[in-house]
């Protein structure tokens, strides 16, 4: 026996192995509710059909690991705050938790150690940015339904006498601009620029700064700007690599998550590819700052989503990318359709059967045919395509890691969603 | 920013880094039906209650990478022959291939490659021994369903005009003793020793042997000897230590998959564990002869498990721990029974509800009374546990990669199934 494979493994990481300097830079990256079914069904939606190969994605070309979820009470399910305070302060906590430990006593985070040694900030998101996953970056709160409390603290949580992050790209307006407290004025006092049209995120040239693009959170990839975490993304790391002194940057695929508990599979494969479109631009930064870390992970799987369902051998990629909206605005046409077939292919490229097409006109006729609708939009796209769920929750399943650039090789292996952020705050610190 | 974690995982896999020799000794394990909800789900059933601590598993300590699974054709889903003829030969077959490629030619395989070498080779399962897993390691066959021709190949299929297994062990006596041919007179004709009692397996003292252990399968683990698959490694390990040139072994637990698609989760998780026992014992070995490589996997995962359903956050492994027996003979014996309640608490270390029990009374009262029962022992403990599962059939999920010893640094990352085969073929050749 002669060894032909040697270690190629090892050597993708040997610039960074014998090194005695750590990262500069650190790209996290959280796809919320993106567990390793999402992922793998992202493989073959986005699959070229018109070769025999597979093609591989971003996430395969940096898979190096798994972690384990679970909160720290019996439930073994972790909710996106217990997760994200275990992400972002490598603590384990309770479900609703953010960045407080048990006790609900603040825990540090390491965007806030980042803060203390010098490094720019930023925090990026599709949801309101004051959301579970960001706000465990920057906030302390013993529930993260307190959401004006929540944005409050990215002016009130000063570290080292500054605000703690100096760049915010999101949705949310309605927590900041608020009757008894206006936050955007405060941040504008601190110097931030501040932009709330999206269009303009372009004219955003220096830091410190504040972008809010939506009351709440973005409209759903699928139903409007498909690129808009790519664009944010864009931008982010075009605003911090400006900086000498290195930056942290947490940036969410937060609405994987929503399609997941909606379980509506072609709402979430738009989120996906928004979210692997931004994790390219990252990894391409990273090829052109060797100086750079860059670390994927999920908080938890959402939806209980399986490729395959009903006992039948199949996934039906086409049926998913034969559909341009989400359920909800298509449940919403379909209650006002005298067609239902033809207001259905204006936004479904395949044909509805009759049997399908009676199955919505019953909905239609019951006592609350908007919820009917809805969820019977969902049950025909779910079983045509074999799309699997078993909950409008999360599940426990381990999610996967992915790590490029200086430093990823610490990632390898299985691990605790705790151990990423030690890992991480060892870089830092 | 400082350096605080150095290229650790790399280190663990530095002694065969810069060798130049390949692994002597190949121990490939597969989990049938084994996806990532199965692991995951192990780690909480396995969890000592009386520790804080959610305690690591043996996949854990050895998890390195994933593969993708897709068969050659346009389902996605693989089924258990496709996968098991990728994973020996690296080559993507059609559902129901035993080790032929699409064109049904036959594939060479790395048992058969190993036996080119000079090396000893065994095959080693729960299932009868000429199921799809092993089958596609030392037959060829254009379909699984083929049982009796698939067993004539364990000594028709010649290889440098040897027999290519040294070592069978698991189930599958109608298959080998039949009127027809009795391949055990042959084997035995050819200098093999032959058990079928399975107290009897300590006298097996030299190789070529061949042990048959249950007509078809074993029992369940969770229904009989719940570390059949444990005691056959430690055996199998034993006698193929003792040979000088190296040696080839796929360990198979078969019946994870069969647990899945019968979406009975006691049974599943008590498969996991005589798997997980078996690992144990292999990377102990790896421990005792660092010339060794072990790399488990899974063909593909079944049922579509999830941990959590039904929109709550939790998962009850006290449930699962509670249920000593598998859903098909507790509804015979519920089937029987006049008190509901005290034929359940013989198998089962909790009480059913007066719901519970008068949904079990309903079955009893069905036309097909053991077939609603089985249905309705299953939903219980399922809907009690809050485990998930959306199909009697197989989903298209990546599996995990497990690796350690000497060549374990080569499966770190994304892979095909066809990759781990290719891999452990350039340690053969």
């Amino acid at each position: 026996m002669k060894l032909k494979y040697s270690l190629i493994t090892a050597c993708l990481f040997s610039s960074s192995a014998f090194s005695s300097d750590g990262p500069k830079n650190i790209i996290y990256m959280i796809g919320d509710g993106m567990g390793p079914a999402f992922t793998t069904a992202y493989r073959y939606y986005h699959d070229n059909p018109d070769t025999k190969e597979i093609e591989s994605t971003i996430f395969d070309s940096i898979l190096v690991g798994m972690a384990k979820t679970y909160p720290d009470d019996d439930t073994v399910v972790t909710d996106s705050a217990a997760s994200a305070t275990a992400l972002s302060s490598g603590i384990k906590s309770y479900n609703g938790a953010v960045a407080v430990d048990v006790e609900k006593k603040p825990v540090k985070t390491m965007l806030e150690m980042a803060k203390e040694q010098g490094m720019v900030t930023g925090l990026v998101a599709t949801s309101q940015i004051n959301h579970a996953t960001p706000a465990s970056f920057a906030a302390h709160n013993e529930s993260r339904r307190n959401y004006d409390e929540i944005a409050d603290d990215y002016i009130d949580n000063k570290v080292n006498d500054q605000l703690p992050v100096d760049l915010l790209l999101g949705g949310g307006v309605r927590y900041f601009e608020r009757e008894d407290r206006n936050l955007v004025e405060e941040f504008q006092l601190q110097g931030y620029q501040y932009v709330s049209d999206f269009d303009a995120l372009p004219s955003l040239q220096t830091l410190p700064a504040i972008g809010l693009f939506a009351d709440k959170a973005f409209p759903f990839a699928l139903d409007e700007n498909p690129n808009r975490l790519e664009v944010m993304t864009n931008k982010a790391l075009s605003l911090l690599q400006r900086q000498d002194t290195g930056f942290f940057v947490m940036i969410e695929g937060s609405q994987i998550d929503w399609c997941g508990h909606a379980n509506d599979i072609a709402c979430a494969m738009a989120e996906m590819d928004d979210f692997a479109k931004s994790i390219a631009l990252a990894k391409a930064y990273v090829d052109a700052h060797p100086d750079t870390l860059l670390v994927v992970t999920a908080d938890h799987s959402t939806g209980g989503l399986t490729i395959g369902a009903n006992g039948k051998y199949k996934w039906n990629t086409d049926v998913i990318k034969g559909v341009r909206q989400t359920a909800w605005p298509l449940a919403m046409s379909l209650a006002k359709a005298n067609d239902m077939q033809k207001t259905w292919r204006e936004s479904v490229d395949w044909a509805l059967t009759e049997e399908q097409i009676q199955q919505l006109v019953t909905a239609k006729k019951s006592e609350e045919p908007a919820v009917a609708l809805y969820r019977q939009v969902k049950a025909i796209i779910n079983q045509q395509s074999y799309t699997g769920w078993t909950t409008k929750g999360h599940t426990a399943v381990d999610v996967q890691v992915f790590s490029y650039g200086n430093g990823a090789d610490v990632f390898v292996g299985s691990q605790n969603n705790t151990d990423i952020a030690k890992k991480l705050i060892g870089f830092i610190q």
